[in-house]
């Protein structure tokens, strides 16, 4: 990431298809103060609150739970169908927080391990790292996981005395391989959950960029065992720098002395001695977004998911019109998310961004970072998310002119 | 925290001198946008941003390190003298995030044993035993720590193969004891951290409410070897909702391949995998408050400082008149803070404050959890700094009924 914005800032006219970051133009005209007072509204009507009591809501510290996890339950409810207890929701600072809590509080034991399907998003493999969390990967297959290496992982651990507790996935549009896990590859892995008593971690960030219709349920919709912890962020479907994103984590856990908490309420526990609490004043202006948009996320993501398709539409036509036939590149042809990967004959590291910065003027990212060995060294990853069509037409042209030079 | 709240809950009619929270009249009315556009007219002014790139600035990511850097180099020198490069500065999801940072990264070695002066912030206690860092309890003294429990714990973490990596203190006003360290200890801790080589975390979050012209220096200020720390909040002094802290790290981290870091750079990195960054959005807020107040911490606090003064004479006489010669009630009279620490001839715990909360309708916080061993059995923390002068004054009437009832 440090190495990348700095490679970007020594060329600031390079078209960068690095940033997997949101489209500015989704949000650089929102009004901030606007969608705080529709919350403030909301309380006073629907909470019954007065002017002074919904102002200290949104400027002292609030619960480290959260405080419109009711609302997040409605729009789980309308886009999904999803029926979870508010208890099981926590408000976090991003998905980054919620994984992070998710993997300190899960993992317990040195015995635990983390299963990740490669190349993953190295936000997951960082915080696992910063954890000293053991971590496996598993190939990836045009289905989503490859259940072979699944099974093998599951085996080999259990001869250590180990065990898998976890397995981070992305079922959609997965950051940064674009795959969409199949109905049947969901159903299965679901009851390998089950038997083997693990943890699905479902990251749903780039759900919202699927074309209307051709959506498959969510992991956590599917789960009849309550095995999936999900994870979801705000940060891509309206405002990233509200830093808001949450999880559904309604598994019991059995305590000491006869007590019992849902995973969530432990995930609050663990927050308060991170960040406390997530903002009052971000969770108020997601929160006055959601309201104004049929409290759905899947509403509140239209826009950004037209846009979305449209560039990775634009970015695939264009790559096959420039680079088609050019002998060791080929690249996938996903459905939706942000992203296109992109195989190259060469080693795509720094020294080959570099050269490809200056020599060139586009930037991508290498994608040795999201593997756990060198299986990537040659791949590069294509964002379309932050830029315009303009920038992505003479970005390709570019990188036609890149690859050819290879 | 959780038992509080909920004991709280049950008895809304309760004087509850329990939060340690700031008081809401400081908040309540600040107008967010005014502050959130007095940023932006800085970064147009100031930075040469357009209003549009301005704009960005607040509503997409930002760096892990943080925006407001700059303004906060500027307050730590107008406030305290302190020359800091910006570089060495982090800001964080308030102080909590920054304290838990210095944590993950400072502690790389299961040798690495963090020494606290005991009562200690339940924070700190908390964010340690989340990473699984051993805890070393010191005493405290009047002028602040027990220099000889210092030295026996050195003696003996050394015999084991062990060490002191780092010493947390909050030399002014510490939560909950109110404590201030004294010149010539503060002087003597530097020496001791030098010669062993220990980091002191320096929490300066209730500096702000000392008298003017009664302070000491910062621990930072008197640090000639690098060996301080330091942390701070935006929540106490003006507005707990916007989930502001920083720390000032600027010790130099010698990396492999002859590449050195400062210690802010590192934390920014270990800040990229749990919260990605805090939001530009509660940064310009901050940010603007800064501005709007001569770019000084202490001049923005000076209202809080004058009101939690005024808070803590009238809760300190008012004891004086209602609890003076009760047999095995006595409390510390301290200069500063939010809070008075209570001695009790009986077990403070939840029974206890359960029975004071539904006979007397006062209630107050257990110091038991501020400890690492039983000492703190018999103590109570009282807080002055929510309520007002009346509630202040009912509360003591109903403390005085308490403490004659035991």
């Amino acid at each position: 990431m440090n190495l990348l914005n700095e490679i970007m800032s020594r060329h600031p006219n390079a078209i960068s298809f690095a940033p997997g970051a949101p489209n500015p133009r989704l949000s650089t005209s929102l009004n901030l103060s606007y969608y705080i007072d529709v919350y403030l509204k909301y309380l006073q009507t629907t909470h019954g609150l007065s002017e002074g009591e919904s102002q200290r809501v949104l400027k002292e510290y609030g619960p480290s739970r959260g405080l419109i996890n009711g609302l997040v339950k409605r729009a789980l409810r309308t886009d999904h169908g999803l029926d979870v207890p508010e208890r099981g929701i926590i408000i976090t600072v991003g998905a980054q927080e919620a994984l992070f809590l998710v993997l300190r509080v899960l993992f317990a034991s040195e015995a635990d391990t983390l299963a990740v399907i490669t190349p993953c998003y190295v936000g997951v493999l960082g915080a696992a790292r910063l954890l000293d969390i053991p971590i496996i990967g598993l190939r990836e297959e045009s289905e989503g996981i490859h259940f072979g290496d699944l099974s093998e992982a599951i085996e080999i651990l259990r001869a250590q005395g180990r065990r898998i507790r976890a397995l981070y996935v992305a079922p959609d549009f997965a950051n940064p391989s674009g795959t969409v896990m199949s109905l049947a590859s969901r159903r299965r892995l679901l009851e390998i959950a089950e038997a083997e008593g693990l943890i699905i971690l479902e990251d749903i960030a780039y759900g919202f960029t699927a074309t209307p219709g051709f959506e498959f349920p969510l992991l956590k919709v599917l789960d009849r065992s309550c095995s999936v912890v999900m994870i979801g962020t705000f940060a891509k479907v309206c405002l990233p720098g509200a830093r808001v994103g949450f999880a559904v984590a309604d598994q019991v856990v059995e305590l000491e002395r006869g007590r019992a908490l849902l995973l969530a309420e432990m995930l609050a526990s663990a927050k308060s001695m991170i960040s406390v609490n997530t903002s009052p004043i971000s969770q108020a202006i997601v929160a006055g977004m959601l309201l104004e948009n049929d409290v759905s996320i899947a509403t509140l993501g239209i826009e950004g998911s037209k846009l979305y398709q449209e560039n990775l539409t634009y970015l695939l036509a264009l790559l096959d019109q420039e680079l088609s036939g050019v002998t060791g590149v080929s690249w996938t042809k996903p459905k939706g998310g942000f992203f296109v990967r992109m195989g190259l004959p060469i080693r795509a590291d720094r020294d080959l961004l570099e050269h490809c910065a200056s020599t060139f003027g586009v930037l991508w990212t290498p994608m040795a970072d999201f593997y756990l060995d060198n299986t990537g060294d040659r791949e590069i990853r294509l964002s379309c998310s932050y830029l315009t069509t303009e920038q992505i037409q003479i970005g390709v042209e570019r990188l036609g002119l890149f690859v050819r030079s290879i």
